[in-house]
């Protein structure tokens, strides 16, 4: 009898993105003269910038003619993309990353999902509360947690992470082995500084614990002097992995492309307490189970790394950072707690109520998008999330509709 | 202490094709001079077909316009993408298909990597011999067999498929779970009947079995009379899932798309022996950890269905075939057995010597690449596999440099 994997009888009833979708759509078809205005998901709007337009497009020439079509590529991604990451990411801020520790792939979602794979069904996690879901619901799957019961998962570390610590996850009180970290957080905002980093590998040291560090927002720090890299602080090659994307940083959400850094260094323990290498475990991972980026993709995201295409996707940023500004100041004006939105495309909101139910009457009463806190785990409950990626004009409409009710608590 | 999952320590050491090519490179860099011949790797030559190329470049622009830009898709794909599909490969054959039923991804390597998280981990798992060893090493990875002793892995039950029985598996002697199958088959080039498929579903009903049917050399088969999808034989729906690729039938390799049909009626059962269907246990796990395909890429795809893509897709499939076909009787001629290369693209060598012998032999003296058999699993011990996806001029090229050799045992 094909019987079922049973942790997946776990989850909640759905994903919170389609939980959503599935809201808004409802509410369309019963009012569809009504415009919505999307800050929900995190989805980028400005269309891709003109270099990456054309390499993409050069690319697709490529495929079209026999002397210059490719078939399967590295399914660690071309050496040309990933050299440009180390020298644009990693070189510029002084970190020494080897090409080869780059491994290419079609989303941060899909590595944040499979990198635990690796690991042994029954070691602890940790994740900060706030949290990306993916992080807690891939781990359920795994069946590294227990049952749902009062808003949690047994067996899984929350990590409270409040508006009185800014927001920044505490030390686990109990030993933790997998450690996701997020900066700048999603959704909260928040973002760590070089002190905080440290600590955090400091811990990963000391109790052989693996941090897997999610930077999908690097691009969004305004601050030179913060870390953009957790291999910024010395000795994270050891005990981190970073996951980037360039989703938001280039507008590439349907395009699809993203990266892993597993350093050589990287490494986690056999059963006997023997060091195993990371590196190569993740590149039978993927080689495996993988097929690597379509080239025409790679070649796109390659473009972001030229001078002309630094620019562009620099504005691009600057145009949502500047969004998240208007928000923030028009969301405090009305009286409401407001969090990050200044190295991050996301502000975090107190609404003091029901998040889903604030949810709900921002729909039904402006007609305006937001995600729910607490579908981002226990922590979020009272808060809501607000995207900056919409279009200024959006934004403005957006925010007078939410100036003309009474929102604050 | 962060544990790797000790069950990838079971696995050999590398992946086939890794291994292949770390011989070639180590080949190529000792012999600079020598001009290789690859018939390996079952990678296209040819390159995309006009009417792809130019939905690709569309897609691409549009990508670059605010009014026409697309961020994130649906995770499941593109419904004009789905529509094509149901249309074009199964309403076309009698087959009812509805366009949810289908999941595009980025590959069939990794949805059938994938597809096996959704069971429970001690299923027992049929592969045939000789096999894709994707099939294997995913479940070897997610702790479903013990280790690898004389050859074979304990607890995974080989169906072994010889030329007495036209390379076509047996039916398990003891109760198999997951029953991989794959007709056009990837290596031996063996196709199934009717006849042959329905004793399959009647095993898997009998069984309460689930069969993963890889179909992606489908566009192979030259013959109307035999299925081109499980889903035609009666009762099928309820124990198959169907996996399709764009690789091999339009030369996607290098542009990443391909789908998997999970029927509503599909089902495994929970520990309790009651009934749980796949197609949301699969739409969760692809909602949470993969991000649907890029869109200019869809975009392609959807263009092999229109009667121009139809017409230029099926010249590429027959001039592989062509290829095929004069490899089969160069082969014959020179006193070797060979099976395949009717309704398919591998043409599947009696060598009756150790492959990887006859393998580093064909690389040194006729440059020409070929694919050990034994890497296919013991079945496939004393055969190599060619591959037929090269240009006309070096398939004769490499043929002719065979004739010089004596071949034949």
């Amino acid at each position: 009898m094909i019987r079922i994997n049973k942790h997946y009888q776990k989850l909640k009833a759905s994903y919170l993105f389609s939980d959503i979708a599935g809201r808004v759509k409802a509410y369309q078809e019963a009012h569809p003269d009504q415009e919505l205005i999307k800050l929900g998901i995190g989805d980028v709007t400005l269309p891709l910038c003109p270099a990456c337009i054309r390499a993409f497009e050069e690319g697709v020439r490529e495929m079209g003619q026999e002397e210059s079509f490719r078939g399967y590529g590295p399914e660690q991604g071309y050496l040309f993309l990933q050299k440009a990451i180390a020298a644009g990411d990693y070189a510029s801020r002084g970190v020494s990353i080897d090409p080869e520790e780059i491994f290419i792939s079609d989303g941060a979602k899909c590595d944040t999902g499979n990198f635990q794979e690796l690991f042994s069904q029954d070691i602890t996690v940790a994740v900060p509360d706030p949290v990306y879901t993916v992080y807690v619901d891939t781990n359920v799957m795994a069946g590294r947690t227990g049952e749902w019961k009062n808003g949690v998962y047994e067996n899984l570390i929350y990590l409270s992470s409040g508006s009185q610590t800014a927001f920044l996850p505490p030390l686990p009180r109990q030993r933790a082995d997998l450690i996701y970290l997020c900066f700048p957080n999603n959704p909260t905002g928040a973002v760590a500084g070089r002190d905080e980093l440290t600590k955090w590998v400091a811990y990963a040291q000391e109790n052989r614990s693996l941090i897997l560090f999610d930077g999908c927002y690097e691009s969004y720090i305004t601050d030179d002097a913060l870390p953009h890299s957790i291999f910024e602080i010395p000795g994270a090659k050891e005990v981190a992995v970073e996951l980037r994307s360039f989703s938001k940083t280039a507008g590439f959400t349907g395009t699809r492309c993203a990266f892993t850094v597993v350093p050589r260094e990287c490494r986690a323990f056999n059963e006997a307490g023997g060091e195993v290498k990371l590196h190569p475990l993740w590149n039978r991972r993927q080689s495996t189970k993988f097929n690597g980026v379509s080239y025409p993709v790679q070649r796109a995201a390659e473009a972001i790394y030229t001078p002309e295409g630094q620019k562009q996707v620099r504005e691009q940023v600057a145009y949502y950072l500047a969004n998240a500004a208007l928000i923030r100041s028009a969301l405090t004006d009305l009286g409401l707690e407001t969090f990050g939105g200044v190295h991050s495309p996301y502000i975090w909101v107190n609404v003091k109520r029901d998040s889903w139910e604030f949810f709900d009457e921002l729909l039904a009463r402006a007609q305006v998008v937001c995600t729910p806190g607490s579908g981002f785990g226990p922590g979020g409950a009272g808060y809501i999330r607000i995207s900056a990626f919409n279009s200024r004009a959006n934004v403005e409409k957006a925010l007078s509709r939410l100036s003309a009710l009474r929102l604050a608590p």
